[in-house]
């Protein structure tokens, strides 16, 4: 039994978050800093960018996370902190404030960094403001939205989620925020996550669970194809929940991964919902592919087709776009056997099958696609795996938002 | 000694093209059916999209070019025959009509269809309309033009080039056609090349020169990352020039593969150029690469980022883009020695030193970006392979071109 619930990452027992403004962006009416922080030491796991370019904080929450524990997540916005010759001490620098500011071991605090790269990220602010940022802690829900604005950039929607369920007969809460692609200043899209849960359970097994849970949720995610320097999420687990520690597999740990996975669909689609400029939100549903990665391999290509992304802003239903993307996937599949629909809150319409086209009213397509969440369904009718990919339409506003001078 | 010349398509001996309206397009002021033939017989090769999903003229082509020998080719816009129950019908139909009228066996003639995805073509307007197209054949350079005309979609600017040159002491020709990514109908951009030559010169070695030049110049473009399905590159040798017929490895192959090469890296470009909304010509130029492999995954991979496109678009000196589309690229490279500068014909600009961002004048960058002409340079400083890939800026004309209903 599960169910949604107010707090966001403050939603566990025992966490505690903030967002404040300390001069890294250039409106002090937005936030550019925040922390999570919890009262007791977590299990924790974290998840990166595959990109050889990595920001220097994934580096020091890299080496911050090696022993499986950690206690608070502090990160800004307005700069990534990626491609400098200080990147490295400047992270570490922040987890030592952080850590001096709330009486903690500072190997103990995680790091993350959003914003333009290439740039020195100037610590000042941060070192004069991380008092007043670990004054402002606080569990009120409010707390977590505070924390999101801290690690926003050009998102236009808040994406927080947290729900309760119960482990081992106990209470237990799961809540994350992270945020989209947007840029403070037009340069790298970063997506970052960041999960809490009062769930007790082990290092190696929470590290299991995210591992696992973040190839069909997160990384079935494209906004544009391109993969940030900076991507991370990372999952705090306090234990104060009380439930026997989930040590190894069997009902707990699935019914903590089953958490899990809610949290990061729901966080998924919010953030390929909120792609630059898009309109639509795009879920391409592969059905009955011979294996998992086909299904996987065949959602993502369709997802990231750019003629695709253009005809949905157009809610034209252009399947012909659909096969061809599947066509160039590189994966296994027989033509000849699939089958394509569009379908919306407006209704269903199958426009392929068989691999050739089939007569249906441009009408109905029209008015399913002029809906916000289109779903294009694809059956391989060739196996028993599926998978879903998560993506948005290709817009004016994209281009506008990507190609404007930086100022 | 290679000399730019007119006639396309027909500046090589024995040649003839010609382009009509015959009534697939709507159009009547446009031309839809295009044809090139050669007095004598031809040895051909041809190559074709990846795509599994393959337009049913490329299946007869394949079977009709099985022998190495072809000696006409007909080409319609309008209408891709692709993902049709009829298809291969309709594409072996066209070929016995062309036939029939130019009094050639059916089956040296090359077919290919560009337009439309997923709808029958039909075949009545060819039918009706192939003895005016023959009768239209002409070596007039007009007619290479006509020609272009015939299978161009939603192309700006004519994609044509000649040159002459010399093999074994006689004077050879080559002349290429190309149509780059637009449509008819909001749908599929195909790409198609036609080239011919009077050069002598054996079926197994045309094949070789040109599967080996294709890696290097139309593979290496990308307007949008979407591999049609009807993608061809086909070749018509007539041996007219009178050259000791190539056939092996040696001084006369390396000179007609030079020729090959600058016919096709022009008719890259020009496709690059004039890609849907497109306003610049980008080229990825990476230098020092461990293998050519590296250097040609690098270039792709930059030139195909959408961040780093809609960046040009804006005349912004992004490099972090061009870092990171290097860093997701796949390949093997050591991000610390990377050096990154911009090119046009306003000057150099080095913007990036061992992977780090250098200090730059933003007002040089921008005078410099705000040409039609970019070359992207990336010296990867680890080797001495190199690879140039050719693209184009996203524009919101390209959101507008595939993003409008389908009328």
């Amino acid at each position: 039994m599960v169910k949604f619930i107010e707090g966001g990452v403050v939603a566990a027992k025992g966490f505690k978050a903030a967002g404040i403004f300390c001069g890294l962006k250039k409106n002090p009416l937005k936030k550019d800093l925040a922390l999570i922080y919890s009262e007791t030491l977590c299990s924790t796991a974290s998840v990166y960018t595959t990109n050889l370019v990595k920001g220097a904080p994934i580096y020091v929450t890299q080496e911050h996370s090696k022993n499986g524990v950690a206690q608070a997540i502090i990160c800004n916005s307005g700069n990534a902190n990626t491609c400098n010759d200080n990147g490295i001490e400047i992270a570490t620098k922040m987890c030592d404030l952080a850590g001096k500011a709330l009486n903690i071991d500072p190997q103990n605090v995680l790091v993350s960094s959003t914003g333009v790269i290439g740039q020195k990220l100037n610590i000042k602010p941060i070192e004069d403001n991380i008092e007043k940022l670990v004054g402002e802690l606080s569990s009120d829900s409010k707390a977590s939205e505070h924390a999101w604005e801290g690690i926003r950039t050009t998102d236009t929607f808040k994406k927080e989620v947290a729900i309760e369920f119960e482990i081992d007969g106990k209470v237990c809460h799961m809540g994350g925020i992270c945020k989209g692609s947007g840029m403070i200043h037009p340069n790298m899209a970063t997506m970052l996550g960041f999960i809490t849960t009062d769930v007790k359970i082990s290092p190696s097994m929470i590290k299991k669970a995210l591992s696992e849970n973040i190839i069909d949720t997160f990384n079935m995610v494209s906004v544009d194809g391109d993969t940030s320097t900076n991507d991370t999420v990372s999952i705090l687990a306090n234990g104060l929940a009380g439930n026997k520690e989930i040590v190894s597999e069997g009902e707990d740990f699935n019914k903590f991964k089953d958490a899990l996975n809610i949290i990061n669909t729901y966080l998924s689609k919010a953030i390929a919902k909120d792609g630059e400029g898009a309109t639509k939100l795009l879920i391409c549903e592969v059905l009955n592919a011979n294996t998992k990665k086909t299904a996987q391999g065949v959602a993502k290509s369709v997802i990231c087709s750019s003629l695709l992304k253009a005809a949905m802003f157009g809610a034209d239903a252009n399947w012909g776009r659909v096969l061809c993307a599947i066509g160039y996937s590189g994966e296994d599949v027989d033509i000849s056997k699939v089958d394509v629909e569009f379908e919306s809150e407006k209704g269903i319409i199958p426009v392929c099958k068989n691999g050739a086209g089939i007569d249906f009213s441009e009408e109905k397509a029209k008015e399913i696609l002029l809906e916000e969440d289109i779903t294009i369904r694809v059956n391989l009718n060739s196996g028993e795996y599926k998978a879903s990919a998560y993506g948005c339409d290709l817009t004016y506003d994209y281009v506008k938002i990507n190609g404007d001078y930086r100022s």
